[in-house]
C-alpha cells in the first residue's frame, strides 16, 4: 500500500531550537532511500506504507537516543485505490485547475 | 517504545456520512486488544508502537475494502523516555492543575 | 458558521511537563463560555468559528505572559451546512452503527 | 501576534478529485496578499494571526459556497515571542544543520 505523507516532530523539553533534530530526522530519511521534501513546517514522503513508517519510527528512536525525552509527531497519511498519485502530481494537478481558472 | 496516539480517519469520495466506516476501524481496534477510547473528533489509542500502527494500517485496509477509494488519516503520537504515562494520567494531570489553581 | 473543532497545544521548550498550561488553556475556555472537554490527546470545543478560534489565540497569548516563547498548536475544524452537528451527537452516530453491526 | 502556519482543507462528499476546491482556496490566499506556498500535503502561509485566520474561514465559506456540505480542515500553527521567523528561515536553519553535519 502506497503512501503519501507528511509528518513533523516536535522534541519537548530541548529548548526552543528545533533544527538539530529535525536535520537528525532528514538524515533518517536519507538513509531510507525514501523520496521526501522538507519544508517549512515539516517533511513530505511518499513510499510503500511499512518502509515509511519504520522510516518515522527511527526517528523517534533517534531523538530519544539525543537525550529528548518526551516527542510528539504529526503524521498525515493519504493512500488510494483509483490510481498511483505521487506528491509532484498532488500540486500540479492544483497548478493545473490554477492556470485554467478552473 | 510505548505510544500514546490519537487518530482520525476520513474517508474521501463516499459521502458525508461517516460513521459507518469509523465504525468498522472501531471494530478493528475492538480486535487488536488495545486499549482506546472514541471522542467527537477521533480516537485516543495507547500501546505498543507496531501494535498500535498495525491496527491504523488495518483500518486503511477495512476501509479500503468497503470500496473507499480515498483516505486521509491524521494520526498524532506521543513517546517519552522519563516515565511510563497512560491516557488517564495525562487528563488527570490537568485537573490536579486545575483544582489547586496551579 | 459553528464549528466542531479539536486542538492541542505544545509549549516548546519549558520542559517537559505541559500540564500547568494545558491547564491555564482550561481556564481560558471555561471562561469563554463554549461548550469543550478535555481528553488524553487534546480539547474538544463546538460553537461558533470567531468564538472559538478567539478562544485558541488568547490561549497562545495567555501561555506566552507565562513566559513560554514557542509554541505549536494543532487544530482541527469541522463545519458542515447539511445540518447541525453536536459533538455528542457525532460519538452516537459510530456506536448506533457499532450496536447495529452496521 | 506573527504565525507560520499550515493547512489543508479536505471536502467531504464531492468525489475523490480535490483540487478544484484547493485551487479555490489558493485563490482565496491569493487575494489576501499573505505570503504562501502551496506543497503536495497543504498549504504553508506567514503573517499576522487574524488575516490568516480570516483567510481559512474565508476557504471554509468559499467551498461551502461551491457546495460543499461538509470540510474538515486541519492547521498546525506556530508562534514564538524570542525571535521573528519566516518560513525560509525553518527551511535554511535545518540545512544548515544538515551542512554541518551537526
Amino acid at each position: 500500500m502506497n503512501v503519501i505523507l507528511e509528518f513533523s516532530i516536535i522534541p519537548i523539553g530541548v529548548g526552543i531550537s528545533l533544527s538539530k533534530y529535525v536535520a537528525a530526522c532528514e538524515r533518517v530519511l536519507a538513509k531510507s532511500g525514501l523520496h521526501y521534501e522538507l519544508h517549512a513546517n515539516g517533511t513530505n514522503v511518499e513510499g510503500d506504507w511499512d518502509t515509511v513508517f519504520a522510516a518515522i519510527k527511527r526517528c523517534h528512536e533517534v531523538l530519544h537516543e539525543m537525550d529528548v525525552q518526551r516527542i510528539s509527531t504529526l503524521i498525515k497519511v493519504g493512500t488510494r485505490t483509483d490510481r498511483k498519485q505521487t506528491m509532484q502530481g498532488m500540486v500540479l494537478s492544483v497548478q493545473d485547475k490554477l492556470d485554467k481558472g478552473g
